[in-house]
């Protein structure tokens, strides 16, 4: 039987275009589905790297203006991995011209905007999803299945860091090529929008609703090189960001991310405290999931370290790949995304994170920076 | 040559009687000196309780009155190990008899008791120590080594947690023998006293003044029967305590302690993050201090995991135990502080810290507690 | 400019065959070339299915019959995925045929069949790689790029394991699809040929010769139902393998692999004594390389845990994955050989492990299993 | 009422002289009993020396003369420190004059020494015991808890290490204090007798008898100065040592020792691997046991790590130490040995290992060595 082609248009070429491209390539394969995904063409202003890109990653066509490959009819898909500034506009005109979107995260520079966008997505129908990869790492979807068992009971703390060291070198400039991160312009915020955001969703879907946050910000260079004026210019983004907070579960929240955390290239790492089980997670050893299960004998009770890697049932994904104890890298966390949303298409049933889902991380982002700027306790706006 | 006799009075005879007196009876051995520790007298209220204490552990007299007991010319350091709630009254009564004193940590049950006690040792010119034992685990000694040999450049970031799980049950009274900690009225405050003022002590020790606190507290047992009433009563105790805050150094703190953390015992962990080096330490493995050395070549940086149990010079107070490999104790931070108290004494260079080192860690845990309060950042008082 | 067609026949489609073609797929993306691999026919006997593997992965035809596939004039390699004992059949065959041959280890059955590969393919003057793929784990390849400098010194203990658990079930059978590797007929020996083979790969590239073995072997599960025969028959492969040896470096071996070490998935460790350094993998953690070097200062001496995730050239093939932090799969591993067969084939100079150094871990193997039956030392042929 | 004395005559001042003191002061707080011990003498040849020690450790008396100390009838255990070479002579005067035994281990020079030994305690009927203190550990003996439940069913492996790189420097002379481990004719072996013997006894502890063994021994280092000669002299003994063997229960063992390990301190580890359950320890971590119970869920299977603190009857010798989460160090290991041994005392029912005991942990040693010799399998004598 003819597989459903899913046609994508890519916007953008950088780390996320990379990854993103891989997982379409590697679907097919290891999650096979009545949908064929179809790289059918990429796009970006620079018309040489485009060229460059597709003829590496095997799309067939490029566009160096978004505009017209949206308005293209034979393109099913729009992926948005531009800097977050542009993710707002190409979303609502891809809506408009009845696209299905996966839009890398943060969702939007602001809940405001973030609003506008779902509005869009729904009032036109169109699938929707947020690239939040992590929740797909099979260590962190076990986790999420143990919760939903109900094994932690009442969860009194959630704990959550995001760290790494790439920017203390002090000549790093802001903005450019990988390092538009650095330029508040295009990033909209520092580390609060490009790691907070992944912490925060992973933490909704494990733990529900934030309530309340009391945040923290630093800047600890305070001017850096603009690349694009050519001049030493102030610093405009968070380069550490840290919070408290209230859950609407009862529990308590600690926050952190920073770039300044010497040794940590991309320590992002969760911990929730239940009643009866605690969970840890940590991205550098992203394979493992670690829990403390109280219902344990007393003689016997200890931390204990899941090796994610068993193909069965037992272990979400890997009865897909290969055998047990080998490991998968991240780059399979976004081709079990994209297998879901496809999963999604044909049940019916919408897979998040949805750009209503990418909502909610967005509002606690603007509390965080709320909170760190006006110093004090903010509510997450519903 | 005849040792000089250091006869000791010891007041209370739980957990931390024990680890003192244990301490007293090993240090002539393992650090000998001009002094030799004498256990001289034991003191409770409970008659038959302190008897069988003293004969166990090998005191040769009794009290049960701590006022007879500083009335004794034959002792020369009285050993403070009660409840919070008497270490000013009993400080202040030691320091009027021209008495040493140890005294248990915290030091007081806030910073204006602490005040009078700091005055009182420094009008009296006693020798004076608080058991911030963890300065002396020998891995804890060798961060401080390595930081003041200004190996870490800037630092950016402090963090520290201390984590256990043991008030869980919600059938725990509050009050009683080894309870006292959760009787707001002989505790004072509950994790943040207990727990966080080990992490402070540290962090003050290790990376100097913090300036400003913003706390969040809870108690998640809202009510438990209390020993003495015989009644449930509220609970007046904080069980988790998170605070944020910033150093005079400009770096940034991140502190959390609970009982509220499913699968851990004591997990005291902190990491500070430098430019040039990183340092990581959890008593749960206190013979090990990580360390990551930007220093290092590239091709093999990694965090390196120092098992501090080397007969050497190279790492504190190891030469004086068995060979390399082989760990020694929690208890053994105890009786390096006496060996340092015995030194301090005989080089006439008092050794910290003092009461008026723990009064810095005080005034912090103040500032903590009235942050919590007052929902909002606080400075802490100078 | 057009690229260089490589256009590869498979034969099988099992768990190697998956592993392989993920490998063809990703290298033209990743590690770009003048070669561009085309999945031409993928072959087996079973026609039902080898369809079904090449619609899913993209091969372009099929065969039933390998002999015929090597005679068609559009395949320039032939990639052996079938159980060992046809491995020199198809090699002999490919190479007559002047095709490439990229083959699955163990290279053979025994030395004597490795002997005639090795000839056939020198003879042909064909390219030949055998997959033995660890090497090319980037924390793998750093630990030679380590030794190659000269880092270690005199080297004195080599010490390899390989432990699974998988077979403990008394009620496997032996032989049929993922089970032939318990059928002496098909796979000429058990643990052995099979994760042995890996350890002493490895352990040749990194330490030398290996001049002299002892070895011992233990089928614990005596008896198993046949796939074939439908009856209970006797196991005639080894369920676990330990030796000891010595290498010619003077240096000391001890390895050991089985299928009975409960909790050990694909437990494939080795550590490596140097005088000034030692170096620890393990599979389970494939990302990491622990080292310790005995240069370091004392103080601050200890085991490394080196995350070799770096985009840079301090860490092998990394450069072309993603960003520090984030771990690339085993799965990388493949795609790694062939992008270095590739550049072999560019450059002229081909490539290891090659049919010829395949030979020499077949000879350690051949001494092992002689060595376990006459329960003597044994010479390693040369 | 009034306490048993039991008073120690201890025989050497090194290492092993102060850990065993350390214990018999430590005993009577942390396991009180109805004896008390009381440090009567020390004895070694050099007085200076040993009047130090005792005046430092508290011992009442010293000799000079080991058989003075043996006449002496206020003497109720001879503790013997000494070189190997002397444990027989005084083992048997000992004996002779009805004194009880605590011999350092390993026993004896080889099974002919040690079966005198143990024929004269056994005529003498004196309580014996022999210090192999890893037994002691509460980690390890929770192992064994483990093992006599019957946790593991059928049991397949044991693997064990003892890995050190302290005699890597060539310039370490052979005898003298400290260093008599390195001269044959007083230590008898190299690290079989030294190292290996710990393994070899905590594995017939927990895993019965081993039936055969095939060893390998090496001498790196070929000659050395020695201290009594001052010339350079070949060295006796073996620096390294592995060996394989087939325990009586069907289990295959793998055990290796080594000083030439860079990076090992004291790193004895083991493993057992059963059909239901595997349990591993390493000293360098020595408050952690690890174990994988198959019986767990297969979603949640893992190694878990058991932090042996607990101050309850779950944690073997832990309710008489501190609070959860804090460990205690090697030393302690000496002190429940005491306490046991006066246990057995008070109950009748001696404590192991006994003479007997350590017996059969000598003929293991003189078939392994006899098979390094020999270059084949050797069965241990029964």
């Amino acid at each position: 039987m003819a597989k459903k082609p899913l046609r994508v248009g890519m916007i953008g070429y950088g780390f996320m275009g990379r990854a993103h491209t891989n997982a379409y390539k590697q679907v097919g394969q290891f999650f096979p589905s009545q949908h064929e995904v179809v790289l059918k063409a990429a796009c970006a202003r620079n018309e040489g790297e485009i060229k460059k890109f597709a003829a590496q990653w095997g799309y067939e066509s490029v566009e160096t203006d978004w505009k017209k490959l949206i308005a293209r009819p034979d393109i099913d898909v729009i992926d948005i991995c531009t800097p977050n500034n542009l993710h707002k506009e190409i979303a609502l005109a891809a809506a408009a011209a009845g696209k299905m979107i996966l839009c890398e995260k943060p969702l939007a520079m602001n809940t405001a905007e973030g609003k506008e966008m779902v509005a869009a997505v729904e009032k036109a129908k169109v699938a929707n999803m947020v690239w939040y990869n992590y929740r797909r790492i099979p260590a962190v979807t076990l986790a999420k299945k143990l919760i939903e068992e109900g094994r932690l009971g009442r969860v009194f703390h959630y704990r959550a860091k995001f760290l790494q060291d790439w920017t203390i070198k002090a000549d790093l400039p802001q903005g450019g090529q990988g390092l538009w991160r650095l330029d508040v312009a295009a990033a909209g915020s520092g580390v609060s929008g490009d790691l907070l955001a992944h912490c925060i969703d992973t933490s909704i879907w494990l733990n529900g609703r934030l309530d309340s946050v009391c945040a923290m910000t630093e800047t600890f260079v305070k001017e850096r090189m603009h690349n694009l004026t050519g001049k030493v210019e102030k610093v405009g983004i968070d380069d550490a960001c840290t919070f408290m907070g209230r859950y609407a579960n009862g529990s308590l929240a600690n926050f952190e991310s920073t770039r300044y955390a010497r040794g940590h290239k991309a320590a992002y790492t969760f911990e929730i405290n239940g009643e009866n089980m605690s969970i840890y997670w940590d991205l550098h050893d992203l394979h493992r999931l670690q829990i403390f299960d109280y219902k344990d004998e007393g003689k016997i009770r200890g931390w204990k370290s899941i090796h994610v890697t068993d193909n069965s049932p037992d272990h979400p994904y890997m009865a897909n790949w290969w055998v047990p104890g080998l490991a998968i890298g991240y780059d399979a966390s976004f081709t079990h995304q994209v297998a879901d949303f496809i999963a999604g298409l044909e049940s019916g049933t919408p897979q998040g994170p949805t750009f209503r889902d990418a909502l909610e991380t967005q509002a606690v982002l603007d509390a965080v920076l709320d909170s760190a700027k006006q110093q004090k306790w903010v509510d997450v706006a519903k």
